[in-house]
């Protein structure tokens, strides 16, 4: 905190804030500004208006209450998020909740200083901490729906829908908070695929048909056999139990189900 | 709502409160009642105290606040779950993170009336809700540091530690709300063992190795391959494949640190 506090000190008061022409990125680039200097207890709604040469009605004009004024737009975000999973026409549903939490993680990228300036709040204020936690599982509870409709409403859909969900949110924003302590360097958008990509692999994995339903029965993928075998097993030995799996499958299971 | 408001209107006040020897519960079932009889809003930490017949400085020796009344004592109840975590000597990651939220979820179980009105009060009232929220993230945040330190210190552990906890507590929330929801009828502990399992086979199945780095390189479990081919294949050429994965296999990247 002490050095955001210097860092802060030095500039012009009021210098960043102003910049702005858009009256909501004024005001909430003055709620930063205040909350950096003179600590977030000490910062009333007035003070941030006066800062940003608006006045207090304003202020309630765009946002509800202080701590509003730092945090995104998640009320827009959800909508979004809502918007983009009811337009998804293809990939399965945990590629559905991963493509559309992009939406989100955009949102982080485009306005980096002010995600880094609320992550080092969030971090030494618990009632923000505390906010942003609560904003979180909203994101986790539209998934949850989206998900259940597509997995149905049976005990063992319900609850993939709900361990789904928790994993792309704590995947999300895992790679989030990892960018954000790294000052906003590195590559995010690739982490955060690679992150969602062993979400996918975690719970809908390629081999096994049957875990997903029709999901792993489309007419694109093509059956597979899976062979597992100990590393220290001579190559010949695998060659004949690879012949001899062969020879079973056939009059098997024709879909390669097996193992 | 109402049907509570109904229900407490009926008893006579104080009955309930009163009865408990333990100031603690006395306390505590005077602010449930309070809240449910009177609304969480206007009900005062002086009523409360009143209701219970001890003082406000009493209260105060229990709790913070007044929401602080109808929660679990979250404080000493991640004392035990890490307690139980750090006397783990067997089992998986996955395995010692479910049996170590099992004491959070048998407190429930054991105070089945106040869990069931202080679920009613959360689902009407915002901060209290979000105050509920808070308290979960605190164990995913233990669960995660615990699954950390097994997982190591590479990037898919830290990842790993991140979507195993989320999906430990969604699941375990899943199954408390989803018996709260039918009024504490059911098997909750069954459920949760289901749910549980479910969890460990999604993040620890069976056969794969290398999927949880040191997990599965103990001594007591033996490497293994896998091969996954297309069934129509010739043999040669999956012979062929397993020769060349078989010299490959050595200078990759011993740690599995990708993704």
């Amino acid at each position: 905190m002490n050095e955001r506090v210097d860092k802060a000190a030095a500039r012009p008061p009021g210098f960043a804030p102003r910049r702005h022409r858009d009256p909501h990125a004024r005001l909430r680039g003055a709620a930063l500004e205040l909350f950096a200097t003179n600590g977030y207890q000490s910062t009333t709604v007035d003070a941030i208006a006066q800062l940003a040469g608006m006045s207090r009605r304003t202020f309630f004009r765009y946002f509800s209450s202080k701590e509003d004024a730092i945090f995104p737009d998640h009320d827009s975000l959800l909508v979004e998020v809502e918007a983009r999973l009811g337009a998804m026409s293809s990939g399965s549903p945990v590629e559905a909740v991963c493509a559309a939490m992009h939406t989100v993680f955009e949102s982080y990228l485009t306005d980096h200083d002010v995600a880094l300036e609320r992550y080092q709040l969030t971090h030494t204020i618990p009632t923000l901490r505390d906010r942003e936690i609560a904003s979180v599982s909203r994101y986790q509870r539209l998934l949850t729906s989206y998900l259940g409709s597509r997995y149905g409403r049976s005990a063992k859909g319900a609850l993939q829908a709900e361990l789904v969900a928790a994993a792309v949110i704590a995947a999300h924003n895992h790679v989030l908070r990892r960018w954000l302590r790294r000052g906003c360097t590195g590559r995010p958008r690739v982490d955060l695929d690679r992150a969602f990509e062993y979400v996918c692999s975690t719970f809908e994995p390629a081999a096994p048909p049957d875990r997903l339903g029709d999901q792993a029965r489309s007419d694109d993928c093509d059956p597979a056999t899976i062979a597992v075998f100990r590393s220290s097993l001579p190559l010949a030995e695998i060659t004949e139990a690879i012949a001899r799996l062969a020879d079973e499958a056939d009059p098997l299971d024709p879909d390669g189900t097996a193992v």
